[in-house]
């Protein structure tokens, strides 16, 4: 970030019309924000959410309440402007990129081999890296894939260790045998790639699917070009974890944008040291959780960019 | 509210393309304002913010870290379009109507007399009523007035009892030997009228303040015209809270926007039994923080009524 621009803004939030600090978290965000675009009284222009789809081979043992066709019903939706993800865009005026990412070609199913070859993992990676629009002023990575938040356990798991049914939560809604099922494939998927749980890339690749490693190549090339980031619920901050896991300070051009329901979110905010701006309950992905609080970022910018100062509104200071 | 456009609601949100729950309190918040606007696909149209000014007889006592010029000043200032209230509102798209109240004629000094005598503590109530737009879609009251969390704490403690040291905050920024002596003045107007503390509206009167006054008068004048309210910080609740200590139920067609930083705000929501939907530091008051709430509920809004549902989309159900 611009150091400079860091400086004049947080000297400029000390001069506006209200009393030092009573803009609580907006005051942060925005110096944050000012400091990513190099620019001491940033606008947020040009917010872009990128949703991800990809299909994964644990989906055929059962670990989500929806067969794997909704995954391409779902981009049909995304493309209709049917899902909750279009309406919330609409609401905070982001545009938004569907990318579908080999929906006819399922990731190896990670109990038996690593989910993606090398080659494939590449691909991903860069789909992601060049769906983020270089003059975007704000990214939200999104993601739909049936299976996938059994894939986010296995590579929060292997990235930071722990029981399987410590990082494992309801997905889209399973529960009693599906619910064990889900953590004993976890389990596997931990088991049979034991040797590799030492590079968090190489986690990724074996144990996360096509989405969750083009969130990683679509929030770095965000860090290349200085973009913001607002992480979203669970899927897309165990992928983004990778980075921080691989190099710490990765994520310094991220926020946490909202505490998921999904049970192993909170933990992984912690192991990547991220406060959430939201806490509403979500448990959906698309990017639904980030959006949201892009709105609160939006109110934020506007405060500190927008504001009078106490000389320019005659206001007497304390 | 309407239980016909609740039900209707309900069932919506069972067929809208997403796992059944899985928006969390964006389907909650949606459903609640369906019922009060009485239709199962509401849009939010013509928000409104009403920011109330007034001055305080207790502000002589040295209770804030600011000159009581400031209530003037500041009023200047949202005319002319410069403090945060003013850029959240465009940020969200609500119109703001600023009402000052008698600002050459502060209140009385609670620790000598009651605050308002009948007849301004019905004007004000009248001033806030008057002020609700009959065709808005939803309403936030916000205010403005040097001293005045010094009025909401006796009002808090007035209400639900307890020590003044309980319910007093550090306000704009007091600390140490202010906070000590805003906590003794706050215990002499609670001595002084201990007599009238069983009854909510003759403390709002006596403990109270005008602008504590008008947000009553607003939000009761909200509940006529079944218009749904956005709860805002300590000041707001307090005059909120003698609506629901004078009748359990009050307070339905309102919700929490937010949590503020303000000590005593988190126990008096919760004697009102509400959850705010936002907690992020804020402690400005005029309307801030519930019009970041507002920004909320136009996405809850926009999901609930502009999503396909699993028939409309062609997507399988679990």
């Amino acid at each position: 970030p611009d150091a400079g621009a860091i400086a004049d803004a947080t000297a400029r939030q000390a001069q506006l019309t209200k009393p030092a600090g009573s803009l609580g978290r907006l005051e942060t965000l925005a110096i944050w924000y000012a400091g990513w675009r190099g620019d001491a009284r940033p606008q947020v222009t040009r917010p872009q959410i990128a949703v991800f789809a990809a299909n994964h081979g644990v989906a055929a043992r059962s670990v989500s309440a929806y067969p794997a066709e909704v995954t391409v019903q779902m981009v049909a939706n995304f493309q209709a402007g049917g899902a909750a993800i279009n309406r919330l865009a609409e609401t905070y005026g982001a545009r938004i990129d569907v990318v579908a990412l080999d929906l006819d070609r399922p990731t190896a199913d990670f109990t038996e081999s690593a989910a993606m070859t090398e080659a494939e993992f590449a691909a991903a990676m860069a789909s992601g890296w060049a769906a983020v629009d270089p003059q975007a002023g704000l990214l939200v990575a999104g993601e739909m894939g049936i299976g996938n938040t059994t894939a986010a356990a296995a590579v929060a798991a292997g990235l930071f260790g722990g029981q399987a049914a410590d990082w494992v939560g309801r997905g889209t809604g399973v529960a009693g045998p599906a619910l064990a099922g889900k953590i004993a494939t976890v389990e596997a998927g931990l088991a049979r790639h034991r040797d590799a749980l030492g590079d968090p890339l190489e986690v990724l690749r074996r144990l996360g699917g096509r989405e969750l490693a083009a969130m990683a190549g679509a929030i770095l090339a965000a860090r290349h070009r200085r973009i913001p980031v607002l992480l979203d619920g669970f899927i897309c901050t165990a992928a983004a974890a990778v980075l921080e896991a691989a190099r710490p300070g990765a994520l310094d051009h991220a926020e946490a944008g909202h505490l998921s329901a999904e049970g192993g979110h909170a933990a992984l905010l912690e192991r990547i040291g991220k406060t959430p701006l939201l806490s509403l309950g979500l448990r959906l992905g698309e990017g639904t959780g980030a959006v949201l609080a892009l709105g609160v970022l939006q109110g934020a910018v506007a405060c500190h960019s927008g504001m009078a100062t106490f000389a320019e509104a005659g206001v007497s200071g304390a």
